[in-house]
Formats: structure tokens, sequence, C-alpha cells
């Protein structure tokens, strides 16, 4: 594995920037996560950030690069991107008072941008790394055969849709298309009516490979650059009618949503775990396989699920949690097996391309990652603490992702959050 | 439609660059396809060129754009890009000789450079439009159940990689990839066997759309940049044990391969068809549907094969033909369809974006657009003249598409060819 602890994950750092030891906050010293961002309601060109705090240094003004591309810093090998953690870690830390005096003039209030995708996604891969929901939702299509004999051997993936992937705040129009009711003879063309959310994280890439040469497991994770909250909307009735034989398509293609923060592969350094399987499962063939892997390639992260409805943004309430999981829990695959997996072919990764965890849902039903598994395909609608009931998302519902990582020993982190309302 | 006869398409019209007028030729004046190059061998940044018999006019060279950026040029509107056509048919025009003294610097000929990838391709959308190819395939997989229930409705696609999209000439290292036999316990790793090439037209975004925005049937066309040829190679026996649930994968996205020239829809106008279903076919949905779709919707491009093995090419055997269709005899749906459908959910389409149209096999054996299909899905090879067999690709094995549309009335034009080789 590329990342090991060093001095930049001290629990005991602090940074001149007050508002990052604020216990509980997203971004302290400890995680210095990477975005892009412009002046809120401008049309400035965008500039690359490290969030600390609530604010934002903007790595340009800082002089710690000497361009605003994002793809061209993941480009960086592992040591380089290593270095300038190293240099951010430094000049942010509590007593420095000579880059504190430097980089004041770099810092940006969160409060006063707007934040875009985090880079240009070339290519967009969606996996299907939770068993758990592959079996519940399998269930529902296959009842006699939920998990298909692949499951266990084949990390499945498919492409998605690149140019529609937007940044959280985003507004989902609600998709219109193609369904067949099965008692009907033929299809109608109209507005989704089982739209929901898929709660993943968005793994980016950092350095690519060349086109013909895999990248084996033990080099999987240098290719890697960091992770954000992914929600990957989806229209149910559409993807039902059209996903034979060739997959889901324009039942999700309309739009998905990333959190603005990528935290890097380092950050994410004191929360590795194992990679545990049941007995019963088969072990990975070979190539998937490492024994750093098996003991640290799988990650901690804590996912949330949280709904707002017009009605209770109207009447002031807060968001109700509709789930909650652990990317631990979820995962059949780690993320090193998905950029092995991905390249045994030959096919070549690109600075900034993404792929998408699936559906992260946890073994147990309050940990499923879709209205779709909460609510029984439909069958058993949620009942909301205002009343409301909910098969599939409505209009004017507000939709919001959160992770984060916690362990004893460490400096909590997040990865903020990612937010998308749909209208009609 | 977008695209109707002028005087750019005029019979009698020639050339001042010489080989343009040699009958037969891909490149006559009443054809101006688009395509980026360099000198060979050179690193030299990439220029916008058009062919021209078997020269190339240097766009900027010529005066008749500012910038090389072919997605620039693709974004353009319809008007402003048969503006530039129109530029470029009367400068090209025998007789003009004030031009041709200003332009001949600009020449440069096609066998001193090397062509790319047209453009900066965004997402790449792969059809499955023939409904010969899909009952054909259809069979192998499910024979009681060839084609699914929503093949005659829905003109099913799915994202494919943009990254391992090459350009002629590309080298297709055999890729490796899980397989598992019908008797296997376990799958195992290992090189692909049963390796393919899919016979395709690669239609270009011109225009794009807003996010959210459908493109209406009526104005689809006017978000066409134009055509090249497609091959999308294919390994059958990784595809047969991944696809399910989610679609072909590393079956596909480790090479596809795009000839150099981008014919535009301009160029094609005289090779329009009416869009034919038989009479028990469904009509398609209303928002599929517009009597220009149906009276010209479809294209008239003679598609043929053609396949040179290392030990024909050793004997200084030219390539043979294995099989020849015409994109209107294979195709159900049309490029109209595909823009509209693809953006019905609110999608959004990008210049320079790549919609395949999937196999295009005829309705004859001797027309199907893949091995697959001619070999019967291994079960009875081909025999080719020298007396070697194929069931798949081999090693050496060089596959070359060729394009063209010829009518009575119209002069003849070429979409060139696109060629690939298989290496170990």
């Amino acid at each position: 594995m590329s990342t090991t602890l060093d001095a930049t994950h001290g629990t005991q750092l602090r940074s001149w920037v007050a508002s990052a030891n604020v216990a509980g906050c997203d971004f302290p010293i400890q995680n210095l996560p990477f975005g892009r961002f412009r002046t809120a309601g401008s049309r400035e060109a965008l500039r690359i950030g490290v969030a600390i705090g609530d604010q934002i240094l903007d790595l340009q003004a800082a002089g710690l690069v000497a361009h605003n591309d994002m793809n061209a810093l993941m480009a960086a090998t592992p040591a380089e991107r290593q270095a300038l953690r190293q240099q951010l870690s430094e000049g942010l830390r509590e007593g420095n008072s000579s880059q504190q005096a430097a980089w004041t003039q770099a810092l940006v209030p969160q409060s006063r941008v707007e934040m875009a995708v985090p880079c240009q996604i070339g290519d967009y891969t969606d996996f299907y790394t939770s068993v758990h929901h592959a079996t519940t939702v399998g269930k529902q299509f296959r009842p006699d055969n939920p998990l298909l004999p692949n499951y266990k051997w084949v990390p499945i993936g498919y492409h998605g849709r690149a140019s529609s992937i937007g940044i959280s705040g985003q507004r989902i129009k609600r998709p219109q298309g193609q369904t067949k009711a099965p008692d009907a003879a033929v299809p109608t063309l109209g507005p989704c009516k089982r739209l929901d959310y898929e709660l993943e994280l968005g793994w980016f890439i950092g350095q690519g490979n060349a086109q013909g040469v895999p990248i084996a497991i033990g080099q999987a994770e240098q290719h890697l650059f960091g992770v954000a909250l992914f929600n990957d909307w989806s229209a149910r009735d559409i993807q039902g009618w059209e996903y034979q034989p060739l997959g889901p398509f324009l039942s999700k293609n309309f739009a998905s949503t990333l959190s603005p923060w990528v935290v890097t592969m380092e950050a994410l350094a004191p929360f590795r775990a194992a990679f545990e399987r049941d007995a019963a499962d088969p072990q990975p063939l070979p190539y998937l396989d490492s024994a750093d892997n098996r003991s640290q390639g799988a990650f901690d992260i804590t996912l949330e699920v949280l709904l707002q409805t017009a009605r209770m943004r109207e009447a002031g309430e807060a968001p109700v949690r509709l789930s909650a999981t652990n990317s631990r829990r979820a995962a059949y695959w780690t993320p090193a097996q998905l950029v092995t997996h991905h390249t045994v072919n030959g096919c070549n990764l690109q600075p900034g391309d993404l792929m998408g965890s699936g559906t992260l849902s946890g073994p147990e039903v309050t940990e499923a990652g879709s209205l779709l598994e909460l609510a029984g395909g439909g069958k058993q609608p949620i009942t909301l603490p205002n009343g409301e009931q909910r098969s599939f998302l409505e209009d004017g519902d507000t939709l919001i992702l959160k992770g984060w990582c916690e362990r004893e020993g460490a400096v909590r982190i997040g990865l903020g959050e990612v937010s998308g309302t749909i209208v009609a």
C-alpha cells in the first residue's frame, strides 16, 4: 500500500485556522481535501483549494501550485502528492507564524464560494460492490436467483455518463422515459414514478496507466487520488424496462451528484481496515489478492443518508436520517481491487477518472443505501416523523449524504456532504 | 431535417486538387470530411484538416479557422458549419485560381501525416441498432428468447469507455480477463480466446444540449456533426461471464478503433433514405417519430469487412472480404432517433461525444458484422481462400472496415477505412 501514517496524522496537531480545531469539524488539519471553487455568483475561472476548518486555502495564491488544473495535480506521483501534503500540514500548523502571515491572504471563507465538480472527469465507471445491495435488489428482479453466479468472483462494473455529473446542491429535474406496466401491451413515455437515490463513494484516479498495461494489485492504490460522496440518482421504472441486455442507461444518466471535497488516500491512512469475507465466500482470484489488501485494503468510512421533504423545509424541520452504514461493512471489494480489475484487460485509466462504489448497503435493513431497499421496492413505504410516507422520491425532496471517519487514536475527518433536490 | 442538397453537392463539380477527381476516390470535392493530423513521426500539436483527394487542406494555414480545437468547431451551429463547407467547396473548385494560389501552401499530402482521434471524446455511447445482430446474438445467449420485449420500442444503448478509443492502425493487445467454462467450478484469468470485431458507424455530436432539456426528433439532426467507421472490438468469452446484470464492461473497454475522417451530415445529404420497418413491427412512440424521419431519416452507406491474416500478409496476399451490408438495411433506428432517445430523460450531450451504432448486420448471413455471427458462435468456422480457418480473431490478424455512399445522380463519397491488428 502506498500510504502510511506520518507526522501529518498526528493527533496533537492544531491549525492557526481556529475553525479547524473545533471538535467534530469535517476539515481539521489532518484532512486537507482538495476541491475547485470560485467566488459565489461570479464567472471566475475555477481555482484549486484545500478545505481547512470553514476556510479554503487557495493553492495558487499560496504559491503551492503554478496552475489551477486539478487533473494535472491528480496526475502527480504519490511522492509528489505527499510532499504537497507535508507542506500544507506544516504551513497551516499552529505556531507557524511566518506561514500564517503569508497565507492568511490566500484564505477564502467557504461561505463565500461556489464549488464545482472537483476535476474534469474523463470516464466514469460505476461498480456494484455491496453484496447486500446486490442480493436485496436481485431478489426484487429475480426472486429465485438473487445473486448471479459471477458476483463473488468479478467486481461487477459498467460505464456511466460523465457529462451529467454535477456538484452538491444540484437540482434534479425528474426525468421522463419509457416504461411499461407488466399488464400493459405497449410502453408509454412519461415522468419517472420510481425515482431513487443511491448512497455511493466516488473514488478518483490519480496517476493513469498506459493502454495495454494492467495495474497489479500491489500498485493499485498508487493510482488512487482520493474519495468523495456520490449520489447515483436512479429511475427504477425506466431501468426495469430498458436494462436488458446491456445494462442501465437512461435510468441513470440524467444526473449524478458529487460532494465537493476529495479526501485523499493520505488522509484516509488512519482509517484502513482489514478486508473481511465470510468463511463461506470464495477467496479472490490471485490477481485480486494480496496480503496487504487482506490486512488493510478496506476503509472505515461511516455513511449516513438524510431526507428533508418540502413540507419539512417549510415547517423549519431538520432533515431526518433514513439509514446509516459503513463502507467497510458494505463493500465486498476494496478500491485497490476495483483499479486492478478495471485494468486487467489493458483498459487505460486517466487522472480524474471516477469509480463509483455502487450502492453501499450494509447487512441490516437499516443500513440500506437506497429507497428501493428501504421501502421494499415500493411495497412497504417508510413513514417519516412528520407522518409523510415515501416509497420513492417526490418533487421537492432534498436528499443528503454524509460521510466521516472516526477511530480511537485518530482525529476525526469528514467527507462533508452531498445534497440534491428533486424538481418537477 | 437540417441538411438539404445545395451547390456543394453538384455532380459536375471538380477540384483543382487533381487526385480528388479520380473516379472511385473517397474524398472528392463533394465530401470534405474533417480530421486531425500531424506530420508523421513528429510531436507537433494536432491540426484540423479536410481531406481532398490524396491531400489534406490545413484549415488554420488556409485561414479558415483561428484555432485547432475540433470540439469548438463541432460546437458550431449547422448554419456556421454549412458556411464553412461552402467556403471550402468554392475555394477548392476547379477554376478558382486565386484560391488555388493561396491554398496550395496549405495542402499536406496524406502520405506524410499521422492521423489522430478526430476530437476529444467526452462521452461515448454504444447503441444496438441492428435487429438482425440482436436476434442472431440473442439466439446464442437465449435460444428460446432471442429478441427481448423492449427491443422494438427502446433504442437500446449503454455507455462505453472513451479513454481507450484509438485511431485506424491501432495495434490491439489481446486482452486477458476472467472467464468460466460452463463445466468449470470456478473462473480463471487468462488471455481472451474469443476475440471479435464489430462493424459499426460512429456518429459524432455537434451542438450539445443543456442538462434537463431533451432534443425533439425534429431538431435531432441539427445536433449531429457527422460519421466515421468504428470497430468495437469485443472479447466474447469475457463478455459471457461478466455481462449480467449490468452489461458489457471489460469485454469491450480494452480498445475501440475509429477511422480518421468524419464525413459530415451535409456530405451525407444526397444519400438519405426512407426509414423502413416491416409491417409487423410496431411504429415508434410519438417522441421517436416524425414524417421527416420516416421519409428520409436513414442513410445509404455501404459497409464492408475485410481480413488479412499474418500468413496472407507474409505471402503478399490482399485482404479478403468477410461480409458486406448497408447501414440502411441493418439499422432499426435512425441517428436522429438515437439523439432524441438519449436526451429524452434530460441527459446532456456535448460536442465531440460519440454514439456507436452497434454492430451493423444486415438480414442475410453474408451481411453479418461480427465473427460471432459469421462463424455461428465458434461452431461453424469460416474458411478463408488460403485455407486458413477462423472462429475468432487470431494474433497477427488485421481487420479492416470500409464504407462509402454511391447512388445514381450523386458523386460517390467514401468514409475511408479503419484497420486494427491483433497482437499477443
